[in-house]
């Protein structure tokens, strides 16, 4: 292997170990909770919590894609799923050329309004009863640094704008 | 919604939709850097590495399945598809009983050989790069408070050990 890269130190490969660890035991012990209390899946439950965010109910695609972080083909097919068991519905708006929008049904609202209690209930429980207020301040912070990277990446700044 | 649910406060919420952003966001670039750059998944990837951790290159599926945190069938199934790329072997052990062992192929040492300098910098760049060592520790400690109230969840205890 090459003798220039910059291999993680002991303690930052067990720190990112553990992290990838936490996300698989979090997102499974989850699933598990949410599928065996209302029969929604994650995926299902995230874009059940996008339309309710919304203010009417509904959303384009392309706009659930970039909020659910996933690709175009993948809202689309989950949708369709989703739209077999009447929790979400299609709609087009040839009108504005603009593509669908997902709106959420009657069923839709019941169904994330009868699995938010439970799920909400292990979130709290897995995680924030289990740290301080100071730990999910110090968490927040260090989520935030990640996302200003992924975002913004330092090496991207146009150097003309860093004159010192 | 039943009033005795505890919700989440604005900021718990705020910061636990963040780390689900977050995860998703690193879990979409590491997978999409880690293609382009040696042809491997992450899935491929992380049974690589448990294997090139192992003294002899090989594990059962059990304990992959333990070490993965993955349904034993999504391990055997995946295993398949890396055998037909000839990344990993599977070696019958008829005389023990305990079920045949996953062995890396010389081709599965090279493919994480070459995959792994990329990626190792990669996640140094998104996360080690960005975050003070102070931000390190922190996140180490909540990640293993996380990971003790999963393998271990306080209402479990037996109370008649817990006298005080």
């Amino acid at each position: 292997m090459s003798s220039d890269v910059r291999w993680l130190t002991g303690q930052e490969e067990r720190v990112w170990r553990r992290w990838l660890t936490l996300n698989a035991r979090l997102s499974a012990t989850l699933q598990k909770e949410l599928h065996d209390d209302s029969g929604l899946s994650m995926p299902d439950f995230e874009v059940l919590v996008h339309l309710t965010d919304s203010p009417e109910g509904r959303i384009r695609v392309t706009d659930l894609a970039r909020l659910l972080q996933w690709e175009r083909s993948r809202v689309s097919h989950h949708v369709t799923r989703m739209e077999r068991r009447r929790l979400v519905q299609r709609v087009e708006c040839a009108e504005d050329g603009r593509g669908a929008f997902i709106v959420i049904t009657p069923q839709g609202r019941a169904a994330i309004e009868q699995a938010a209690p439970g799920h909400v209930e292990t979130v709290r429980r897995l995680v924030f009863d289990v740290l301080s207020p100071a730990e999910v301040d110090a968490l927040a912070k260090i989520i935030e640094k990640a996302l200003a990277e992924l975002d913004h990446p330092a090496e991207c700044l146009p150097v003309s704008l860093n004159p010192s």
